[in-house]
């Protein structure tokens, strides 16, 4: 048994987001990466979240995180407004269309960890410049494991900086169309072995409705989303399958050090991981902003969990 | 042990395909729906087909046929030209563009079954007509268990025709965009379980790269597709999944009576019927036409049926 709770620092946008779908409208509600990355990890192990946001943004959402054994004394709040991203989905929920992002004081980003967050053992860094997912790894003192995701517009606009990046991380997670451009490659398979030779020694390539792969030294799980009847709004899938992968892997205690010394452990926590990641993302998507991860239940997590695996045994 | 062997009797077109994708282009090659059935299903169980072809069908396709337990007795051979479909596929290679269908002696094919066909325990009704399909169950004499495929060209042209046939049918293969044409719902449960209601107790739905989900009475299986490194030619995965599926089922002796008696091996065989048809799919995309099918090797088969089991344990 763990006498002391393992700790997850994560470092991204802190957001408001204004959402369409066919199922209805979300104005101005919680969104962000770290924000949902830190609440899906909560659910696994405590978290540290760095992040940005304006003199608007309501004291009530810092202390509702606060609640769910998420630090946010590394939440700088500075003058001006809050990043708001407006966006949109059509009938088959697949990829956003934004309509605006006012980055506001997010423009300015930049990390700076308190003496409480260098010694975290598990590092997320979300989507951000990869200048900056440097500077956090500068600034941490040899984490344990380190994750990080990235996207089109710093795969294409900063290419070298985020080479830098992946050859200080364990793990990548992208998403398909992602992975074919930072790859150049078509095939999957291919890209994400490409990938991998950059630096991280696992891949986790998102597929959107149709799950997540995961590429290792030991080679490929693939898992599918968990089916869900009805799709609300599909922001923070992909940050919220980060979380809940991150936190379970906290939460067993896995790591750099598993990976050499017991790999068939390592593997088997990693595929867990990502269906644990593949269940977040389905109570995610099943409202808007993380309102349906403010009233998810332990055992709601358990029991769909529970018939995720069933869905893939033989 | 089995002391004879069980046949499928398999219903639909044989043709020439001129297709062009990324990969290249073959100019008038074996091609059709049955014809990619029951090689696949040919590995598991011998075949019956009951087709047409034209004058022009060269005799060496169905003398190449007969050697791999496939009965070619009820292919009939009328005046004329064979069916001959061109398509192209792009980059993505996920949907074929038809650039011109000739049906040729397809067009008035009306399927006749001799007395050797008539009491084949397993019978694959292709993508025809719905009434033609109705028509060779009224000549079977009470098979043990019965699939069937279709298309958005009857769902749309001839619903009422189609429901008939699913009343009398155990299963039903069709792709996500047929899914929801039939169910009239964008959700893939909602529609699984409305196309149930129709009549086949079980519902194979078929994506593409992504694999295959299977909807039986004690829910829902998700398999992946087995990823390859190069995709030549995605023509005839769908019915070479479907043969290699419902050939597993006939090998294993698995029927509707099993359904009844012993829902848990039922189940079990069905899941593992269609991951032998996501594999068998596999190879088929390898290559244009038949051509992977023709050298594929049974251990080739076996291997590829294991790494896909890895692929989706934890």
């Amino acid at each position: 048994m763990k006498t002391h709770p393992v700790s997850i620092l994560a470092v991204g946008s802190m957001a408001f987001d204004t959402v369409q779908t066919p199922a209805g409208k979300a104005e101005a509600v919680l969104g962000g990466s770290v924000n949902y990355f830190s609440v899906a990890a909560s659910f696994y192990a405590p978290v540290q979240i760095v992040g940005v946001v304006g003199e608007d943004f309501p004291k009530q959402h810092l202390g509702w995180l606060s609640q769910r054994r998420i630090d946010v004394t590394g939440v700088q709040v500075v003058a001006g407004k809050t990043f708001h991203w407006v966006g949109s989905y059509d009938q088959n929920l697949s990829e956003a269309k934004t309509l605006s992002t006012a980055l506001n004081v997010f423009e300015h980003f930049n990390p700076k960890l308190g003496d409480n967050h260098r010694h975290a053992p598990y590092v997320f860094l979300a989507n951000i410049d990869p200048i900056l997912q440097q500077s956090v790894l500068d600034q941490v003192n040899s984490p344990k494991l380190v994750a990080c995701d990235s996207m089109n517009f710093w795969i294409a606009g900063k290419p070298d900086e985020l080479k830098k990046t992946l050859k200080r991380v364990d793990i990548l997670s992208v998403n398909e169309g992602e992975a074919y451009l930072l790859s150049g490659q078509r095939n999957i398979i291919k890209a994400a072995e490409l990938i991998r030779a950059m630096g991280p020694s696992v891949v986790i390539i998102k597929r959107g409705e149709y799950g997540a792969m995961l590429f290792t030294p030991n080679g490929m799980f693939i898992a599918p989303a968990f089916p869900v009847q009805s799709v609300v709004d599909p922001t923070g899938a992909g940050d919220s399958f980060a979380g809940a992968f991150m936190g379970f892997l906290a939460e067993a205690g896995a790591d750099r050090k598993m990976a050499q010394e017991d790999p068939r452990q390592w593997e088997n926590l990693l595929r867990r991981a990502v269906l644990a990641g593949c269940v977040m993302a389905s109570f995610t998507v099943e409202d808007f902003s993380l309102h349906r991860l403010m009233r998810l239940e332990n055992d709601e997590l358990v029991g769909r969990q529970h018939s995720l695996i069933n869905m893939i045994t033989v």
